[in-house]
């Protein structure tokens, strides 16, 4: 029996969207699915219980975080990071090759892997393909990721185009032997059976790159398919041009993911383009700074502004925060007073909202109809969108 | 009607211990019962609902904290401290004094008051006993305690005998005075129905000074009485001997109140001597430093030794952290990687772990059965307990 099935239920018949259902070894989600991320084995602040009661299905782990501390042995010796983390659900780990380029001190890039100081202590670390996998065996994850190599965007690039578009190109290669490294030590692993590996796509914002990447990592077969290297500092436009070019080249009857995106309208655009995954730090990172996530714009709950407003953050959001009366005035304390229940106030809300949208936008599928989206989430619309 | 009723429904045959039961126009609460508190308007990192879910049916607000930030004008204007704050229950704000003592800049003392810097601002800030009513019943609390003047513990008072013994009989004059100005300014508020005023007992670690006291002050009519001056850095021994002379002076038929304290065998001990209220900041404090507390004993979460254990805090405890399979190898993790989730289990852990104490402290009275708190409760025996 494979690691992973997909079964799609509706398929919009204006777009390339879909809702789905992809069931794993520990349980199923419906797609398109929003993934909180638990970087280093917690959604931050929340219990597991009330990850799940915000509606979602699955989240992730940070291979690179975990790995650091507590190790990968350890975590496999106390049952996998799904049980020792209580999280009774499907998850996701990615394979740290993108917290290695952004997080760590990083002193080499072969062929052979990447060898890097720890941001924790100092020590040097290799991180190659195949140990990605070994990690990414131990932690033991339904869904599982390709070590790959993900050039900066465009704008953020320090050279000139035609630097570029050497630096993606290389960088395509590069994950494609690394992709064939990462199947071979998966398919040796035996291990096949139990975690799903899913490749990524990378190739930065030029198009003819996404699409060379996409016709060779989508020839390795494997359940499910990922598009990387988006989000990584170019505007929304850039994000939405890239997926909607590359997304519709993916096998169809497989789940497509969407790596660390993102904002309202990122999602609806890529779900539009046929994305089914998608995960964010978003809702948790930004609720601990007291920015809440509402489908008419964002809540900066510091705001003066809130100091007597007695309304709660959303009236129409069925959160803890929300229906349980607690006011802006009270959180608008809570932040202003440093006390730990604000964040986790703020971050249970923001999980809501996303899983709020996603529910939204499988019903819009399912009925073919995205008129009480348009009508409901002014956030999500694009400038050019049509509803 | 009154604020407050109190119906004892057991007494200990062999000690002054009492079980009963407190009513007020926010709940009831069964006696002897332990308070959390909720220093800003929040019990740390927790939910009102994880406050009850761990059997807390009372918690208490610091007045000094809340009318520094957001203040008691504000807070009244939200509904009062419970309604802002979703606390469902009774609740028990302190006078102020005893913070104002502790943590402010605090520079002049009189008979009409006190002055003193903010910890937070700097601002100059008079608290007398009328605005310490006015305060509280601003934040509108089921029961709310007189401004007293408390004293150091003879240990740590920086002079001779003599010297502190006056210091203690001018603090138990003021302490009176303050308590007329205190019933005056409650009286004229017209506030007596909805709010139980109760008067403190001082005297420092001198018995015949809180003999003194104790005539005195409960000679004012009031729905309860509170032991102060107490566990603020004198030896355990100190704290049982001073609450063994003083309880028992106390009117039999109204509620007696601890402040401040305290450890497990502090509890016992001074359940045993007729104390029916207690609050204490200890399983918030120190299970955000990760340090847990078991009937054998605290167990150190940070200790290199958990990392590898499977076991739970306590396996007899039934809070979300132990029941529900959170090893002390993940929660070890949940600190070393500064996690939030870490704190938030730790002091759910402790708080029913209080909470738990009272029940077995509850049931020990109800039957007239200390054997079972004996055997269970080895951290809450004193050395010269007959159990």
């Amino acid at each position: 029996m494979p690691a992973l099935t997909f079964e799609i239920t509706n398929q919009d018949t204006t777009t390339h969207a879909r809702v789905g259902r992809v069931t794993t070894p520990h349980g199923s989600f419906d797609t398109p699915a929003f993934m909180p991320v638990g970087t280093q084995g917690t959604v931050k602040g929340l219990l597991p219980d009330q990850v799940r009661e915000s509606g979602a299905q699955m989240i992730l782990g940070n291979t690179y975080h975990l790995m650091l501390r507590p190790g990968s042995e350890l975590v496999a010796s106390q049952g996998g990071l799904q049980d020792w983390s209580r999280w009774r659900g499907p998850m996701l780990t990615d394979s740290g090759g993108f917290q290695v380029f952004s997080l760590a001190d990083l002193n080499r890039i072969t062929d052979d892997g990447v060898r890097f100081k720890s941001h924790l202590d100092g020590a040097t670390i290799e991180l190659t393909p195949e140990r990605s996998m070994r990690v990414q065996h131990e932690l033991g994850a339904d869904i599982i990721m390709a070590f790959d190599d993900c050039p900066p965007a465009g704008d953020s690039f320090e050279g000139d185009a035609a630097s570029y578009a050497e630096r993606v190109r290389a960088a395509n290669e590069r994950t494609l032997r690394w992709l064939d490294r990462c199947v071979a030590e998966h398919t040796r692993s035996g291990r096949d059976d139990k975690q799903a590996l899913f490749p990524i796509v990378q190739g930065g914002t030029d198009l003819d790159q996404r699409t060379w990447c996409v016709e060779r990592v989508c020839a390795a077969d494997c359940p499910g398919y990922a598009i990387g290297g988006v989000a990584v500092g170019e505007p929304p436009e850039e994000i939405h041009r890239v997926v909607a070019h590359t997304a519709p080249l993916m096998p169809k009857s497989k789940p497509r993911y969407l790596m660390g995106v993102g904002y309202e309208r990122d999602i609806v655009a890529a779900v539009r383009a046929g994305v089914d995954m998608f995960d964010c730090v978003l809702p948790t990172r930004n609720g601990r700074k007291g920015y809440c996530f509402t489908p008419r714009g964002v809540v900066k709950l510091r705001n003066a502004s809130h100091k007597r407003d007695p309304g709660p953050i959303d009236p129409d959001c069925g959160c803890p925060a929300c229906s349980r009366g607690y006011s802006r005035s009270y959180l608008h304390h809570l932040f202003r007073a440093d006390e730990l229940l604000g964040p986790t106030l703020a971050s249970l809300h923001n999980l809501w909202h996303f899983q709020r949208l996603m529910l939204d936008i499988r019903h819009a599928i399912a009925h073919n109809d995205w008129s009480l989206l348009a009508r409901d989430w002014p956030v999500a619309q694009l400038p050019t969108a049509t509803g």
